[in-house]
């Protein structure tokens, strides 16, 4: 089953690139002496997570309940949900745990707390808690500063269906940092967030065994992880124009890509055509903003094997099954011509994956599809 | 199975509304005697189809093979395949055909119309083609008065693997005609684009029996339909914020909302989070351009039973799996309890719904959720 029989638009995975970025980041946390604990929410397949736990302690990052109940079901039994819980969700909760299961859930709030010790002693369970933090994202999170920090943490250690598992935090922020210096600034805010917060919870006297933290840039480019228990990250398996612009990884590691087909030209527009639209590709668009590479639109045109770059093509503009190809200075037709096939490489592969219930998996840039990966979707 | 038992996210459907939209326009192609077939790209769902259905001929639009295949099981045996065929489509297509589905494809391509005649008679098959034309959206498709038209309309009429259906456009430009007069304007150019290529193909001898436009702006507000044989549309179905922004339908005809859950309160960000992400919304953002109603981000915050809106909340920003709500003015809180539920009218409905495997159906603002409706995803 080659290559050139895969129907097009399909999500297209390179073995060899995905075994360099899980090998790398696990080389890296090894020789660190800190546990890697991968996050699953973008590859969501079980076939990823057994590369990327070879050689780490065998625990995942997960985030939605269907995550979950799926990487146990393949025989994973440490995760970590790092989601704001809900009440609504205990009683899956309860199941996974009832099968042996640690799982462990986030939440930064007192009424949650109260919440889901009254569900999980209603349901027979106690629950592993870790304490969300805000280390800059502004999103969720206690300040690790903060007297809420400590009136949770007692909470959660004396209530009866809740146990205090440690401090998580999650520098999205990171995303945005701008610069090397700017992303190993906000690295070291991130773990002095976790390890503060784990200091002030021992100093009163709770247990704190985990201290979690972790984003793709903070994991690639931070240079200290004192006081840290262990490091999650997922985007780095496979790797997106948006990590390649923020220099996360380099553009020969970006491991997923959507093989396309030119359907069109449009030599009067300057433009051609692919089956890849917004549905196939997702709709995060580059903004080429100051600092970063360039502006590719909704993703970067490579070859059919993805070994080279197509002149400076990208994809212009989406509709529902329509990619519209522009480039820079007059379009090359001749390099591709109509029936020809291209791989688009993601602007942001957490959801271009989210589009797809599949990877065709090739090897490097072999000319042939090896077998076909299942993931999940949805909630 | 109450409304209030079911996980969130969760995507939920007005059948009282769907109703309303599909009887509606149904109504109008009848009163201006013009047949209606309506587009499945959005819905995705037999259960939908049957009802966009009712009073009309039978036939429907599709934007994939999946859809066509879809349907095609579940009874529907005339189907128009709206986006560009390419040669490889061809064996599925015939499987189609052999099983007794009218298909009908669209090319604006000798190249491509040669090859899917080669590869028709080596399938045994001889395809229906309408011929693409661009009256406006500048995506695919040949001008009206091009010399192109001709030669391709001979071709398809003489080539052993293909018969000439007709021409077919779709006014995509129609989303962005700023106002109701800018979208007349677009609809009668669709109009004058469909007709003048079926005159000049029929005056050259050829049959051209189906001339075929939509979009859901045109086809809402259009005011003349003469020369035209059918009108495609199917976001009216649903509705969505872009489409109630540019005049397509009230609010209250938005049919597809996502159920999503308050997480939690940030005051000292002015904010509260939910558990509907960019995966659960999808990452259409309204722009709030001049002239149109407002900036609602990524989507338009309503009570649980959808009956009316919470203030002026928005999305104001998505994660993987966090909506972050922002409000003009100081935050509802007290409206919005951590717990609670809103429904989140979507900006582009094509996009979200697409994130969910089925529609949760409820009837107007009634609080249970009567039955499950499967869709499908993919290609």
């Amino acid at each position: 089953m080659g290559l050139k029989t895969i129907e097009t638009p399909s999500l297209v995975l390179n073995r060899a690139a995905l075994l360099r970025n899980t090998g790398r980041m696990t080389e890296r946390f090894r020789q660190l002496g800190v546990a890697f604990r991968p996050h699953m929410k973008t590859a969501k397949s079980i076939d990823v997570a057994r590369l990327a736990l070879a050689g780490n302690f065998g625990g995942i990052t997960v985030s939605t309940l269907k995550e979950a109940e799926y990487f146990a079901e393949h025989g994973i039994n440490d995760i970590t949900y790092a989601v704001s819980i809900v009440p609504q969700r205990l009683p899956r909760l309860a199941r996974l745990i009832g099968r042996g299961v640690a799982v462990s859930v986030i939440t930064d709030s007192v009424e949650i707390a109260r919440e889901i010790s009254n569900r999980a002693v209603e349901l027979g369970i106690v629950l592993d808690v870790l304490i969300e933090l805000d280390s800059g994202e502004k999103r969720a999170g206690l300040l690790p500063e903060s007297e809420e920090l400590l009136v949770l943490g007692r909470l959660l250690d004396e209530l009866p269906g809740t146990r205090l598992k440690g401090v998580l935090t999650h520098a999205g922020n990171s995303y945005q940092g701008g610069s090397l210096d700017g992303i190993q600034a906000i690295a070291e805010h991130e773990r002095w967030c976790a390890a503060t917060a784990a200091t002030r919870l021992r100093a009163t006297g709770l247990a704190c065994p985990v201290v979690s933290v972790g984003s793709t840039p903070t994991a690639v480019h931070g240079r200290d992880f004192t006081g840290i228990t262990e490091v999650r990250a997922g985007v780095y398996m496979f790797g997106d124009v948006f990590q390649w612009e923020i220099g996360s990884h380099g553009l020969e590691d970006i491991t997923v890509s959507v093989l396309a087909t030119v359907t069109a030209h449009r030599p009067e527009l300057n433009t051609a055509l692919i089956d890849a639209g917004s549905l196939a590709l997702s709709k995060d668009r580059s903004t080429g903003a100051p600092g970063l590479p360039e502006d590719v639109g909704f993703g970067l045109v490579m070859n059919e094997t993805a070994t080279h770059r197509i002149g400076r093509v990208r994809v212009g503009r989406v509709y529902q099954e329509h990619g519209m190809l522009e480039a820079d200075g007059p379009f090359p037709f001749e390099q591709l011509p109509v029936g020809s096939r291209v791989r688009v490489l993601p602007n942001h592969v957490c959801m271009t994956a989210a589009m797809y219930e599949e990877y065709q998996v090739v090897d490097g840039a072999a000319d042939e599809a090896m077998e076909t990966w299942p993931r999940i979707n949805g909630w």
